[in-house]
């Protein structure tokens, strides 16, 4: 499913959908409302954006029923565009992978199939287990034992710690450290050392699951004695740090800066907004929304949307009222004495009247 | 403007600003005003630090008017002394760049201009645009089509995906991941494999200003379908990820661990403070200042500082106060009540008078 | 202290504790309550877990005397099980060094003992010290000058700037950054380039103690004019940030995602919790525990917990209790105006009895 060019007939004929217009036209690339051009395809996915449709000079757009009416220019009507659009635009722009082969700079100690790339300055240690088209980038360490499933693309500079395990058409990005050691120390509680921590071993490993997608600078420990496990699809973006031991159920997607302490378990299908932290040693559903900024605390056992952050505001104004948290406390007393006081004063008052 | 080292008096000559005392003293090297010795100059910019200016030993310190009166030592007076300081400190400690020429480890598939210095096991893909004087620390990989600025520095382990454009004077620090893919997926809704994500492919780029300076382990995404957009003079702390086709005004300054979701826009001349999320699609003006650790969920249309971080307290406290968090708005309904309540007291007591 | 099996009559006389059951039986491999196997010994720290213990098949069980009395296994009693825990499982589990030698592609500059061990692609400067069995692991970037005390291992792609020193039996993870330039730069206030930045050159070093311990992808600058320095025994997580001229005193330990600010001073023996920020110029006093998620912005003189996280709710709840944020300065306000009416009413009350 990969073409340079297709007409508006064939996308359809590949996709489904209802096409209103020119079944001739042809759609080199994808692009937004804003600057398509003839030969371009875009979407309209959130109504909030619908005003762009009626400047739009794109060759065609992918829309909803609802949002077909005003459209000035050729489209696609279907139940999903978002989804659509992520077809024909995949089918437009295939990965660019490298030819197969093994760099002269790389440095390889296990047997690879013919039809894997390895790029310059790679280093794969022994008992690696590399399925077939796998790519694997300049400068990548591929620890020993560690297996990578078919078709898994790893872009330059990622690292992985010996005997980890990564699925088929996983697609890694730069800088993700994936294995290192999670967080385990035991502290001396007396004596003349007291204070000082000793290194548990990390002895478990990282296992990951089919159609994984890891964000650059992305890092998931290896389990403490026990694996950490991230099951099928599951989507991670840049910067999030994964402790030991942690699972995280199919299909959930996690946003940049995320933290998730260890032993942590999240559900399948989960959304995880940026910069949110999870505390280790709980539990969250399946089907759970956690808002940007929100520090998870406690388990979560059924599905929903939780959020935690605060409010931002002119920093005069926050000055204001954020000294006031300091005395909630005593902001709420002060109005169960207030309650007590005027319920005195009622009856006093209808006692008065008798 | 590189010394080894200038007298006062040359120092006067070359950045202005009045002296006060002895012009054949010999500077050597910029240093803090506990430390410096008779050799260095220091500076006091922070009335704050005031104090510390009657014990140093410095061989000059460069200060404002205001702080000139107590100075026990030789000083420069100038109206902004820490960027006086910058240009004397920059003076005398010049990068110290590597001599040109290709280390044999490396593997370049472009043609480089020879005043270019590429350290050990650099890739550089093919088409990549490598302007004059530019440094490559070892490791670094720089993608297919890549163009980098003349004069810009890259210290070792930089990853910079294909396409990608850097202007002039850039420096870029260690593990900084500039390119990959925006966090870009459509999910399906319905069906058996509801829930799952589908890739969007990322087929814009990241385009950077000149004298733009990018933090250790941070990280700048490729647009989704148009440009990732850095303007001139931008300067990024470590560990920083800003998503895809965000844009970031010129000479805006980021702190630490900041994160920045897709399709931001933030104005010119803005600060950001550490930890501190920005929200996708949505607009900050020119001229804002975030503090730290404020989650920014909303527009931003009005110069000013914007904060909305908690206060922290004793744990103890806490517990009594944060717990009260979740009774605002019962707390405002008894408000309410008692108001009206009181009214209804005042009212009858009134009508008792009469 | 190395050993492939011991007996538990063989690990309490290396360890003490008091043994209750067969001397004689043999460990292999520490694991979990829940997975360990007849070969296997496991530890009961947290009584949350107790409940377990009935279940288990291990071999042994390291525990408490308090949980000692519900064991249905073999068991060794001791004050700290977790401490003496860590003790066997490093035991039985010796990290698993490369031979020594110097790999044929990597590229030294300086002179090394011959019982380092220097893996592919790595590249180390002029001038480092590199010390005795010191461990350096593929596509390391070692800068000229830099330190390494005895015994220190570096897992695959950590990166060193020029200089900087690290002590002995350090364990730093991949893509570490250690000595990159802290975020310093003086502001031009007034003319044409006014907002414009000058960069400050960073010309402190980083000084890490003995026995720490460097997560992935954490970030540590060095100092601007003096030192960034982390004291013995510091454990730092995966993706934290440290600014220019920290100090982090002996013993602390830091969880991830952590930021702390420039020249911020942390004690001795703190902990702090993920996702944490530290601002700059503050200082906090020994054996502080600051909670995951919490804003530090100002100095703490006295140990104990400190936090500022918010609590998380349900998703429509916290629309209703958080709006109300920006208004606590109008509650408060309230409640002293009801509080007025409200003594004005019972005065008036009370003289009316009269």
């Amino acid at each position: 499913m990969v073409a340079s060019a297709l007409t508006l007939d064939e996308i359809v004929a590949r996709f489904g959908g209802e096409l209103i217009g020119d079944g001739a036209r042809l759609i080199h690339q994808v692009a937004t409302l804003d600057r398509a051009g003839q030969g371009e395809i875009s979407f309209l996915a959130n109504p909030k954006y619908r005003e762009k449709l009626g400047a739009t000079r794109a060759g065609a757009v992918i829309l909803s029923p609802e949002a077909a009416v005003g459209s000035p220019v050729a489209c696609i009507v279907c139940a999903n565009p978002y989804l659509y659009f992520a077809r024909v635009a995949q089918c437009l722009n295939p990965a660019a992978l490298p030819a197969s082969g093994i760099h002269p700079t790389a440095t390889v100690e296990a047997a690879l199939p013919e039809s894997v790339s390895v790029a310059a300055g790679v280093y794969i240690g022994p008992q690696a287990r590399i399925g077939e088209r796998v790519s694997i980038g300049a400068g990548c360490i591929i620890g020993a034992g560690v297996e990578l499933g078919a078709g898994t693309l790893l872009h330059a500079n990622v690292t992985i710690y010996g005997g980890c395990k990564i699925g088929a058409r996983a697609i890694i990005h730069s800088g993700a450290i994936i294995g290192a050691d999670g967080f385990g120390f035991a502290r001396e509680l007396e004596g003349k050392n007291s204070g000082t921590w000793h290194k548990i071993p990390q002895i478990g490993r990282v296992l990951i699951g089919d159609d994984v997608e890891i964000g650059a600078n992305t890092t998931i420990d290896r389990g403490a004695l026990d694996d950490t496990v991230i099951e099928d699809g599951v989507k991670f973006d840049n910067q999030i740090q994964v402790g030991h031991n942690v699972r995280i159920g199919a299909h959930s997607a996690l946003a940049g800066c995320v933290g998730i302490a260890g032993s942590a378990t999240l559900g399948r299908r989960c959304t995880v907004g940026g910069g949110a932290i999870i505390l280790g040693h709980l539990r969250i559903a399946d089907d759970v929304n956690i808002s940007a900024g929100t520090l998870v605390a406690k388990t979560i056992s059924r599905a929903g949307s939780y959020t935690g952050a605060v409010p931002f505001m002119e920093h005069a104004a926050w000055l204001k009222n954020f000294a006031r948290l300091r005395q909630l406390d005593a902001m709420a007393a002060k109005i169960r004495a207030l309650e007590a006081e005027v319920e005195k004063l009622v009856i006093t008052q209808s006692e008065e009247k008798l």
